[in-house]
């Protein structure tokens, strides 16, 4: 396969063409960045570790059933992708309450959720990533009802299955955004990435977060935790 | 009907108890403020308008069908109403883009939205009265999912209500908030007000804004803006 032209480059990672139609490679940058960009910075090896549990996870996941865009795994930081049109819609899901959204609606970070949370933020950095709803959705025109159904299912079936695997190595599944597409043959598929960047990661048993918030509000050991987070997964740091 | 102890003062009404069991009154005051009480003044008549008005719309949508909590005007300013035990929700219909919506979605104001928006957000000065989508009304146990089936299905009638007949007086509907409330034989009713302070009214051929919007935009002759809205609506001003 050949990396081509690189038709975008954003805050963690590049994507490039390739001579094969329908294909593209994602390449991981050890680049961090937070709240909108305004936090700058890198996490040495990040790239590296995002890619491995990328793949292993969306190689778990396409096992249990959700469609993904994964195609191969190229070296530490490249993966062979199907290429998609990103629907732009951040999913964000979860199971204990955190980050913005402890904030907006006033409950302790820990908190667990009396169900689980689903949410939509409109993907446009221009303005800040707004949280939208499904009426929001359609008015738009950002996803159809039925890409928005099959998102919801494959969202929450993604919670049920990565926090059952995450738990049996001491990790506790926060929250987590998830990212999909349509392939050129029409397909819905989970894109992205899944790692330490895109999900809240706790230990079970000390709750010392694994996780970006360790960059986000300078809590040391970022790298450290990174690893953790690989080595607990991948059996490999 | 015996007035008894104030319940609650709030920035635009004061609600009392009666010596009639399940109702309480309602008093509208000409106090104004907007953005979550930062801006504050007077409009003179205001509270006579929006009671009028307020009663004038209830008794239309009580006759399409819809429940409300209003049971008689006593005078100008006081109504009698159904007690309620209000659901923390403000519910927002909006047909076309305009204020917090453009604002959050970038989208141009009087853009018409190709369907239907509906919001819900949590009534919580205390946090700027966040928007939550179904699965927090859920995990924070604000209403129950039949509630809100009800609401959804109300809300969207009242729009279709309201917005059919307030052209045939020359005003757009544009958006505006619905507050519900269970009564205390356990009926799910409209309750709150629907007036210049909480409708977004636009002349139909001029576009000129016939609402709070003159007020929160120091736009001028808001107190005509209200007279004019009570005189189409009622025959009177
Ligand atoms: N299979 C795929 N095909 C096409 N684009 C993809 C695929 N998977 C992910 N992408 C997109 O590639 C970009 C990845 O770059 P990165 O994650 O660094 O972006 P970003 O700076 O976070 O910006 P964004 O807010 O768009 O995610 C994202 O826009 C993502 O939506
Ligand atoms: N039928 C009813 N029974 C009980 N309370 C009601 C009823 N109708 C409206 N209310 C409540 O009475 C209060 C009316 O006061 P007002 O509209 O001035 O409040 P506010 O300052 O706007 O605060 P809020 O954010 O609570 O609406 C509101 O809290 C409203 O929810
Ligand atoms: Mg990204
Ligand atoms: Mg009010």
């Amino acid at each position: 396969m050949q990396k081509l032209s690189m038709l975008y480059e954003g805050k963690a990672k590049r994507v490039y063409e390739t001579d094969i139609k329908g294909v593209y490679i994602v390449s991981y940058k050890d680049d961090a960045t937070a709240f909108n960009g305004k936090k700058r910075g890198s996490i040495s090896g990040k790239g590296a570790i995002n890619n491995q549990i990328t793949n292993h996870l969306m190689q778990l996941l396409a096992k249990e059933g959700i469609p993904t865009h994964f195609v191969q795994q190229l070296s530490e930081t490249e993966t062979a992708v199907k290429a998609v049109r990103i629907i732009p819609l951040e999913v964000i899901v979860r199971s204990i309450a955190a980050g913005s959204l402890s904030q907006r609606l006033g409950l302790e970070e820990g908190t667990r959720l009396a169900s689980t949370v689903l949410e939509f933020c409109y993907k446009r950095d221009d303005l800040g990533d707004p949280l939208v709803n499904s009426s929001h959705i359609k008015a738009l025109g950002l996803a159809t009802e039925e890409e928005l159904e099959l998102i919801k299912r494959y969202s929450l079936a993604v919670n049920d299955i990565l926090s059952d695997y995450l738990a049996k190595v001491g990790i506790a599944l926060i929250d987590f955004k998830l990212e999909f597409g349509v392939t050129e043959d029409g397909m819905l598929v989970l894109a992205d990435e899944i790692s330490p960047d895109t999900c809240r990661f706790w230990d079970v048993k000390t709750g010392r977060k694994l996780d970006k918030d360790r960059f986000r509000r300078d809590l040391g050991d970022v790298e450290e935790a990174y690893h953790e987070v690989m080595q607990r997964l991948l059996g490999r740091s």
